[in-house]
């Protein structure tokens, strides 16, 4: 292997006893490779205090924004200090190793501060660092903007900043150490059932990813996926030298031998379904409804559009995250003068279910499947959307645990 | 006025509410001056947690250092955390405010990390932002060094960081916001009759600095004078609106209209003395001894030589700090052998104290007045020690709140 990134998130590093294990599995990954970039996060808990203490300073509102780049500033300190130590405890070992900050690493993000994206990665120095076997301990989370301000990625960050970093180095593999020992067939704790997928495409990974499952960055993926990375997701606390077969690998679909038709069922609770009854039906309607959310930043999910009762007038029901709910409602009560409609209902008691695989490309009745499934448990589907490699149905909040375990089963995932 | 900067410690950034105070404080100053500079430190206790946190991540020993780069990386991220809160409770308060760390700051420092000294500080974009009316919060206590790396000033940095700031911003006056009023004419803890002092010179405060009093860090009053800043002390604990004529101006003898023929008095107890017996006699000798001492990092201060009784011998006697006792002892014990002597005794139960004023210059008997408190309360003085402007005398470490009493009353400080 020519070069090698290893990412840590919080609970890997939450202490000095950690991260004195995190520089062990460090040395020993040198055995495989020379040259190794190693991203932290935050010491666990670390984050939560600094943003507490922004909102202290600041006041509740903070300024009428959700971050500003002074918050940034606060939050960033907290993966500078584990880059440090580990940079520490990696030379207590007789490692050469260095910490690299944001703004010294020149990781180029944009200017949304707290939620900023990276733009780009170019530092011969670092590069010729790594090269020259000095272990590069990169905070992660963190990059400056074109004004020479600090920014960071968003919750999650530090995976994204793996990723870029194993993106400059060119890295052979980005080994994302987590407390999870890989990413599973659907969450283990609601069945035990669960299965630990060996591999994974990108597609896949990043479906699942924005579909709920929490393992990974939605971000950090597409940026995988752009720039071909191989991540691998794996657990920290299994000790300085892995199993082997351990975690997940994210890879290319054609890397993949035995493909799944299904690979994996997500779920979300954080949904809230909107009713808008009797609509106005002429062009550019939607168009209004969906900009001005759009315009306020919701991110809304599935659409289903089908026409009223009263002649001339359409339904239209919408999802969104549940944590917008109260903001889309707002904006759409301000909305009515422009665009008529007759009543709006918004039901925050409601899940997404997900069956994702690319699997579905090539294979029929993966729908039908799912359907029967659900029905023979008695749950009923409010709201249908699909995409190439998915299809996620909204139900009863009540139902998510049934629904999950049901689809697992019928798509033969449960484990022996 | 047309430039001021302001230096807040860490017990008035202590927590949030101490945070907003000194927004408020601040913001008070701006009808003094709009181009405002404020330099701040960790929250109290922050810097003692991150300094425990890399011993325990590099081992007791810190790689046999006393500090390293790695070290300046994770304890220069309190100071960035105070600067971004403060930064974000002054715009809470509608103020234009950003923080600025030592690498936007441009403060060059050697490479003496932990330690490190100022070399520089030119940044256009930064006086420019201030005189804007963007009031610059600064990250005290840190720079960076030729190779873009972090370094730390050692204890007290953020009243040099202070200094130098406004030595590049040529501000009209540094205050230094601490816990205490002022500088006092000896310690009021060991007297109930100190008397703040008005004003005293650079040369003044210099000794009484580096003489024990722990008001301002040494080096910030050396980069005030060398740059002409009048600096004043002041406390942070009186409210926004500061009364007239608090706190102690460090400024030009010049400007001081009344001299003192001694200004106060200071101890320290942090003293260890060695007494080399039967030294031998040759020259070079010192050269050897004392060189020794130096290559070993050991501060010698004070240095008494005298015949021995043996034909072609003689005695040594020296002060250093009492951490360095042991250290020095081993140095010059492996010197035995290079340099011969009879005996060499070592004691730590001492302790220095001094009388300083830019008045002895143009009195007499200032010594006399000295010898005879001393002599009139039974105190023994083991070394004397002078320079133009102050006295020092060793005596024993029991004596020494009796020895600053005496010298208080007798140089006619005492308050009324």
């Amino acid at each position: 292997m020519k070069r090698l990134v290893l990412k840590f998130g919080g609970t890997s590093v939450a202490n000095l006893e950690r991260i004195a294990l995190v520089a062990d599995i460090v040395a020993a990954r040198r055995a495989e490779c020379r040259s190794i970039a190693v991203v932290v996060s935050a010491m666990s808990g670390t984050t939560n205090q600094l943003v507490e203490w922004t909102r202290g300073a600041a006041g509740p509102d903070l300024h009428g924004k959700d971050y500003d780049d002074e918050y940034d500033v606060v939050v960033a300190s907290g993966e500078q200090v584990t880059a440090g130590l580990l940079a520490l405890a990696l030379r207590r070992k007789g490692l050469k190793a260095r910490s690299w900050l944001g703004w010294q690493l020149k990781l180029a993000t944009d200017e949304a501060h707290g939620k900023a994206r990276i733009t780009g990665c170019d530092n011969p120095d670092f590069i010729r660092s790594v090269d020259a076997g000095e272990i590069a301990v990169v905070a992660g989370f963190q990059g400056v903007d074109d004004h020479g301000r600090v920014s960071t990625l968003g919750r999650g960050g530090s995976d994204t900043s793996a990723v870029a970093v194993a993106a400059a180095l060119k890295a052979d593999l980005c080994d994302i150490y987590t407390d999870v020992d890989g990413v599973y067939t659907t969450d283990p704790r609601i069945t035990p059932k669960a299965r630990r997928i060996d591999k994974i495409s990108y597609e896949e990974m990043l479906e699942l990813a924005s579909l709920g499952a929490k393992v990974l960055q939605t971000r950090s993926v597409e940026l995988a996926m752009n720039h071909r990375v191989p991540v691998r997701v794996l657990s920290s606390f299994e000790g300085p030298v892995a199993k082997p077969n351990t975690g997940t690998l994210v890879c290319d679909e054609e890397q993949i031998v035995e493909k799944q038709v299904v690979s994996g069922v997500a779920y979300s609770r954080d949904e809230a379904k909107f009713s808008m009854i009797g609509v106005e039906d002429h062009p550019g309607v939607a168009a209004t409804i969906f900009g001005a959310l759009a315009d306020a930043g919701v991110n809304v999910d599935m659409i289903v559009q089908a026409s009223a009762k009263t002649e001339g007038r359409q339904n239209i029901v919408f999802t969104c995250p549940d944590r917008d709910a109260g903001h889309a409602k707002a904006v759409l009560e301000k909305l009515n003068g422009n665009v008529g409609y007759e009543s709006m209902t918004v039901s925050r008691d409601v899940a997404k279910v997900s069956v994702i695989g690319v699997g579905m490309r090539s294979h029929a009745g993966v729908a039908k499947t799912m359907f029967q499934a659900l029905s023979s448990k008695g749950i009923n589907i409010q709201v249908i959307s699909t995409s190439e490699i998915k299809i996620s149905v909204l139900i009863d909040a009540s139902y998510t645990e049934l629904a999950v375990r049901a689809l697992h089963t019928a798509y033969g995932l449960d484990s022996d």
